[in-house]
């Protein structure tokens, strides 16, 4: 499976092809943002890293530099990614825990964007549990830092990598994305096959909607027949729906929203069930943490746990798994998942489906670091292609 | 603005004739302590790494190595600073959280400084909340480190650099001083200039008295007119203020007292309004602190704010800048300021007047990375314009 | 007493004729584990790359790549000795937090340990509070990232480094031993010489036995004296006696248990005088601790705090010092130690003995990271002494 130099080659060639010009001193924010060679060179550009480190081959690219994470919501795997991705770059992360501010002023936010950034070539952050808060946050400190440089006050431009947000998951879709490429052996099979994106019962409360979202908006990219079900109330944003239907008009593919899981899952070649909040809710407890309501805060996480509740049989059971196609979907998560009989009593998945799965899962979970190392790389050189071919020419080895 | 390698090359033969000697392996604890050409040299190599990124250019000079950093108060400024400025030469920075030893027994704080030291270049230390003691920590951590050296335990010699005690803060003033100077385009345009060094009214109580001491014990080292002027009551240490006499008399400057803003203002080419603590306040509250009387410490706080109250009318205003030189003084801060209107009722500036200076306030923050990376530097080579000429020829990328 | 070129190369030379084929891409949990030859090998690679640093040279076998770290118990010694390990190597640090799984189903340490091992080449775990707890998680990990390499999804086999568990200390008995080594001269001298592994009276409570426990089951096997000296129902794992009774038998040495410091001291060339809680009362607590039974665990506590009091005389005492072999046994500790009249009112041993031995305590400490840079070297590289062979070759310099 893993490649060698010549195949590393015929990639940079491939990437060549691609225009990438507006991604250079760019930020990457939402997947729907970003052109289909866009979204082609970032896949392109991950399979080349993940191909020169399989190689031994160093892509340490920056001699110095820090890569700044702020994460407002605990993380252990994306926080990871970052890490691997900017220590794979030749980039120092160094952690801005401001949680302290979380709900500073704008102003205050440009000066601190400022203020670490001095050294900075990317700045990566998540910011996803409040409505309307998240992409706001993010583009206000893109905004500062890209002020700043244009100000003469910043040598560099620190690139934002989206770690995902109140609207998208983009680290986390791509990451998904490439590995569905992956198992059906190249870009060109997905055409037709049918994923669903399924809503699934968890004991836990107000699971961000950027992953159903993400998955919406990029795979509908690909031509494939997209299926989004959850019960009544458990809606995503609207706006990204309406961006889901373009895409898959555009790619000859279709979008569609069913009621069970069961209409979803039929003969599906993918089933990603997992558990998020209501919009509703979600608008509903950002507006009540603005407004520093925790009393109702905790009515409102109870009753929609009650709510939940109505739905502990929208679960991935080996009998939904064996209705997919062939009876043998792939089947993904994001992870962490809440698996029946192993971390919880009633969760999304049976233990026996996701332990058969758990090897493709952690591939999935894989391609992450080198989605982010992607993002940054095609954000710091106007010219990738040649900028990677040097790479694979130096041969520079990581482990000496 | 930026430097071209030509710039790089006259500074650098600048450097070459100051007398650097005593840095090397030195520690650097406050700018009074150091000579003129000791001071002149940490501006010219800051100036030089700086032109030297700008121009694309690794200032990379360890291969690996630490560089420790204890906060004994909350920081993030001085912290993404040090850690630029360690990782812009190649070391890696590792924070030592020892908050839970605060009153820890010199013996504990020498064993403590050698097993952290094993493989540290560099230990840079903020502790400045308690009159007596920043200072004193640090020179015992210099100590034991020096010794450890000396002892053949500690393989190299970590340089300690001070950034904020509880007398100075040489990082900030040398930043500040390094803005001033190129906004003035060059030291030899500071003679006669004024700059006022303001208390101002703060809500928040207990700010440290490094800042105003570090600024009147560095600025009169260089011609100016250094005004100081606070309310009755709000005096910092003699001791400091003798330094900064006779630093101007050497100086062919001034340094004075008045006793207020309107008084400083007038026709000052440099304004630096801020607020502190009574220096009398401060060592009470060490005193209470060290004694455990906390429910007193409670009452010292409130009996300061309420006499900081008294004084609400000590603020940049509009009506104050206009009768600056000029009307265009140039408004410095070590950030954050307490902001009227925007991040509390009554602060130490008018919004509009910061607003202005937005510009001028980043870019006097960005030099304090190479300022802090300057202090290694000369620390550790003996001959540093040599290693920076050979830095400068060598010209590998810092971006690839 | 630092090395020359000339040492390093006979040094590699020795470390050449030894069998080191079985550590490469495994892990290191006890010593007892590693044969005589793997052991030297440690010892040997330690040294070189001690020698190599002293020289100058770059020991950076990494260009990029993590080193993650799992501190289930506060550290500091520890933290910054494998901090400083990874670095002279070559790989960042990156911290996982994850106190809050600590009672984690093996299932989910096994997604964790894979989800940050994407770019992981070692993996550094301390976990030594609870008796049959600490191993066991180390395994499971060590598990998880093998059969996660073996299944394709990690592109390199992350090594895991025992930094203490519940058993072992092997990063902490074999820095001892390199210390016994240098300080008599060579490891062909150990043969004959006394060490008491005796316990000592501490105010607190719960030190872990994997001190004790690898010390004797590391010395046993150099032809040593060891004596282990306890108060009655302080007994150690019997499983580890057993090891360092067949250990001293092959050896040549001999493993006694007395029951007195001074029988134990009496003439020995080592003493290492040093608290920990009784086995059986570990096993207590780690019951109590699973099953949450918080309250019987404060009882536990102080009932094991009265007991530690009967035994305030054993303490290492000027007096006893006198006792061993010419007055002028090595006194060791694994630090930080209870100082009588400076930590605490009444500890381990008399200030005046402490002081006295600050600098071999602290040339102790000093081979750790050595150690722990030495186990990750041979796990890494097949052929390890070629590989430092072309290290002092290239002599590429750690500081320019």
């Amino acid at each position: 499976m893993a490649k060698d130099k010549a195949d590393i080659k015929r990639m940079i060639g491939e990437l060549k092809a691609l225009d990438t010009d507006r991604m250079y001193l760019n930020d990457f924010f939402h997947t729907w943002k970003e052109s289909d060679d866009e979204i082609a060179a970032v896949f392109k550009v991950a399979e080349i890293l993940r191909g020169l480190r399989e190689n031994n081959i160093s892509a340490k690219v920056f001699d110095s530099g820090l890569g700044i994470s702020i994460f407002r919501d605990n993380s252990t795997r994306t926080r990871f990614s970052f890490a691997s991705a900017c220590n794979l770059l030749g980039l120092e992360v160094q952690d801005l825990d401001e949680k302290v501010s979380q709900i500073a002023h704008g102003e205050t936010v440009r000066e601190t964007a400022n203020m670490v950034s001095f050294m900075a070539d990317v700045i990566g952050i998540r910011d996803d549990m409040y409505i309307g808060k998240g992409h706001t946050y993010m583009k206000t400190v893109a905004d500062a830092v890209d002020q700043g440089y244009k100000d003469g006050i910043l040598e560099q431009r620190p690139t934002l990598v989206n770690l995902q947000c109140d609207i998208d998951h983009p680290t986390q879709s791509m990451a998904d994305m490439l590995h569905v490429i992956n198992y059906f052996g190249g870009v060109e099979n997905l055409k037709g096959k049918k994923i669903a994106m399924t809503w699934a019962y968890s004991p836990s409360y107000g699971k961000p909607l950027s992953v159903p979202q993400g998955i919406i908006g990029l795979f509908t990219r690909f031509g494939m027949d997209v299926v989004l079900a959850h019960p009544e109330g458990y809606d995503v944003m609207g706006d990204v729906e309406e961006i889901a239907a373009a895409n898959a008009k555009k790619s000859g593919g279709s979008y569609r929203k069913v009621s069970s899981m069961e209409e979803a899952f039929k003969d599906a070649d993918i089933v990603y069930p997992k558990s998020w909040a209501p919009f509703a809710v979600m608008e509903e407890r950002t507006k009540l943490v603005g407004e520093g309501r925790f009393d109702e805060l905790k009515d409102l996480e109870k009753r929609c746990l009650e709510n939940n509740a109505k739905f502990k049989d929208w679960t991935c059971t080996e009998e939904l798994m064996k209705t997919t196609k062939d009876g043998k979907a792939l089947y993904m998560h994001c992870l962490p998942a809440d698996i029946t009989g192993l971390s919880c009593k009633e969760g999304e998945v049976d233990e026996s489906v996701f332990s058969r799965y758990l090897d493709p899962l952690y591939k999935e979970a894989s391609f992450k670091p080198y989605i982010i190392a992607a993002m940054i790389f095609l954000a710091k050189f106007k010219d990738p292609s040649s900028k990677l071919q040097s790479l694979l020419d130096e041969a520079k080895p990581r482990i000496k």
